[in-house]
């Protein structure tokens, strides 16, 4: 296998032969600095005129600015440089001068030119730190999930019905002039109006929580990571309309250690990021301050004692009111801590989430607020187990209950105690990156406007 | 924590509390043999009625399939069971007696019944027991990557163009009223046909693979593993419309090296099913004798010897054809090991795949198929690297290259020698299980004629 950047802390002395980018250069005419880039890391190669071959020091003169190339050099340390060592240049190879006018330079561009460059700008410094960071989040979440019990449980994208309303999903046909009925063996009516024929529609899911709470009563605990799809015309710095969202669900659990759960998941994330994105995010200039201050325990506030201290604050939100991101913002900056928000009114929130006990009007639900201003990055709750009042909340809400004939046979056949949650990728590593705006964390954003490349 | 069935290994002689569900008991009138599961494994739990409480027992005598239950009971070691042990009951406790009728009993059903039923049907122990190896599957495959470099990427499934024709395509409306234009910034009319504006079709993707040609120019390895989508009409045992892919694509490697890196990643997997799902496996009555021979090196043979094999055994396959499903089957027969077949004729293969240099009519492209019938499981191949060609190629096939711009940038700014491959993992979970139809190795399997649950 190909020496890589990331093996040379190991090599220090030693002569290296690496394969990669040109990012950027200079020259005094007799030492070429050569910033090169391989994938695995970023590393300065120093050449001097006076030590190579001529046909070489003429590929040097006419580099550009991404050029493919292979160097070979002495590893040297290096206090001044970011990674702590440099290459003492020996040889350089041409795969491809790239030609003159790379688009994207040091100059300022704005955000729509480098989202139209996006196959591009992926390669810049800022770039690659965000989708290593974001590679930690995922290989984290993987391995604290199968350490504490977790199956990958994959649902589905394809659903058969819009089961709170259609205005926010993306609809298309399935298949509407196929000649092939619906099972003659179905499970009759219940089928009606989702079945198979000319016409049936599909929509691209939101969340795979109800599919995730069948798995659970096979497997006990499952979560679920996958594109998920939201056809919201909003345009602010928190939404995409394609993005990926990490469902967990677990079966015998119930509201507070449904909290424990996601307190540990994401101090997990945040420690093995720290440990092994601090590269990354020193090329990303985050100070790494409030991120060392992420430790249980949490902060726990009731959503009554929220809008107590939003009211205390000046604000003239209601009693039943959802939070508003300025309200979150608004919380977050009164602690360096996460912060759980619990028990939210259950005319907001949705059919599915378990009344408290304490106090019907209220749910076993919690939000979880990022600390500096970054707000909601987890939504979670205990779920309604009972088969009728299941049933009850689907009619007070005017849903048809037809549809949610599976998801009620889960409260009918052996039915548990047991509560979810789910994080959006975008907005942790948003977060952890100190992003203004998730369309930086993903490779190719997709939003109201941008489809494209 | 609560424990678990997976810990009772550990626990031998102690008395332990789990709770899950019963998927089938028997009794003798006095002794009550509960079969109990609780996701993460099943143990037969023996009650004595001359032992336990009269209030109890009767809970016993009202037992029904799928009822959710908390036990409390001795654990023994019993040779006979699959496990290896069993319960000695102390104490039972019903969660919820569940209802008479469960729907799917010891009988025979149809498929369409069961998958009319899926979401109760992943309760059975096959079904737990696929599902589990799935997540072995997908686990070995993060672990092995992220230990060889690659960075998981993850590409958009909505995508603003149908670069090789539409008919296996799923289509939908993108925002089709809003009122936002393109970015004044853009790039001109590189985005004709494919900016935003009334009507704006998308279509679902059907492979990440050149969205991760353009990260490993940043990343140098990448790999990507999500839902891809095929509006194919095929009804066969290998087809779904929603499947999980993994693509993976690595810079500086060539047609060689690519298929080592696939051989590496296959024994890895099936070594780590074999040492971690051998309940599993048991479950599903799977002989491991075939598994067990999966070892490097893998067989090589090239199209034509393919070919040369297929007519020798009567077929008249001719010599520029691909490849049909019967052919795979009957060359993986031969072999007790996996075959790569190399370098297929250019025009039934894609694009992108870069030419052999030795045979300009072939390319330097990999299928990989698994034996026992099972055919292919993995296609991979080196991509075209050279700008001029890549653009010749693209208007050879007469597709209109503005849409491919972004595409062919990749090949203007530095391109390097770079392959890629891809795998199905319900396929790959279809084989290591030994299962006829893949319609099993998926939580909620979309197929021609299905959408529902």
């Amino acid at each position: 296998m190909q020496t890589t950047i990331s093996q040379i802390p190991q090599l220090v002395g030693q002569e290296v032969e690496l394969k990669g980018w040109c990012y950027n250069f200079r020259s005094s005419g007799k030492i070429f600095f050569l910033q090169f880039r391989d994938g695995s890391g970023s590393v300065q190669v120093v050449y001097s005129k006076a030590e190579l071959p001529e046909d070489q020091w003429k590929i040097l003169e006419g580099m550009r600015l991404e050029s493919s190339v292979i160097v070979r050099g002495i590893v040297k340390e290096d206090s001044r440089s970011p990674l702590g060592f440099e290459l003492e240049g020996k040889l350089i190879q041409a795969i491809q001068i790239a030609p003159e006018g790379y688009p994207i330079g040091k100059k300022e561009h704005g955000p729509e030119f480098l989202l139209d460059n996006r196959h591009l700008w992926l390669r810049a410094q800022s770039q690659w730190a965000v989708m290593r960071v974001r590679d930690r989040v995922i290989t984290s979440t993987y391995e604290w999930f199968h350490e504490n019990g977790f199956v990958k449980f994959d649902t589905p994208i394809l659903t058969p019905t819009a089961c709170e309303g259609t205005t926010e999903l993306f609809e298309m046909e399935y298949f509407s002039e196929q000649g092939t009925g619906n099972s003659e063996q179905g499970l009759g009516n219940r089928e009606q109006g989702t079945g198979m024929g000319e016409g049936t529609k599909a929509y691209l899911a939101q969340s795979g929580q109800l599919y995730l709470e069948a798995g659970i009563m096979s497997l006990g605990r499952a979560f679920d990571f996958g594109p998920v799809f939201r056809a919201e015309k909003s345009k602010t710095r928190r939404h995409l309309t394609e993005f990926w969202m990490m469902d967990a669900e677990a079966a015998f659990v119930e509201h507070a250690e449904n909290m424990v759960i996601q307190e540990a998941l994401i101090c997990r994330i945040v420690a093995d990021v720290l440990k092994h994105c601090r590269y990354e995010l020193k090329v990303l200039e985050r100070d790494v301050t409030p991120l060392e201050k992420i430790k249980a325990p949490f902060v726990h506030l009731t959503h009554a004692e929220a809008i107590a201290k939003l009211r205390a604050g000046g604000s003239d939100i209601g009693d039943t009111d959802d939070l508003g991101a300025d309200d979150e913002t608004a919380l977050t900056t009164q602690y360096d801590r996460p912060i759980f928000i619990e028990k939210y009114p259950a005319v907001v929130k949705a059919f599915y989430m378990k009344r408290d006990p304490v106090d019907p009007t209220r749910v076993l639900n919690n939000d979880l607020l990022a600390p500096e201003g970054y707000g909601e990055i987890i939504g979670g709750s205990q779920r309604e187990d009972d088969y009728e009042t299941l049933l009850a909340r689907i009619q007070e809400r005017g849903l048809d209950p037809r549809p949610f004939e599976w998801y009620l046979d889960l409260r009918r056949w052996g039915t548990v105690p047991h509560s979810g949650f789910g994080y959006g990728l975008e907005r942790i590593v948003g977060w952890l990156c100190g992003l203004h705006h998730v369309r930086e964390t993903i490779p190719f954003p997709r939003m109201v406007n941008r489809i494209t490349p």
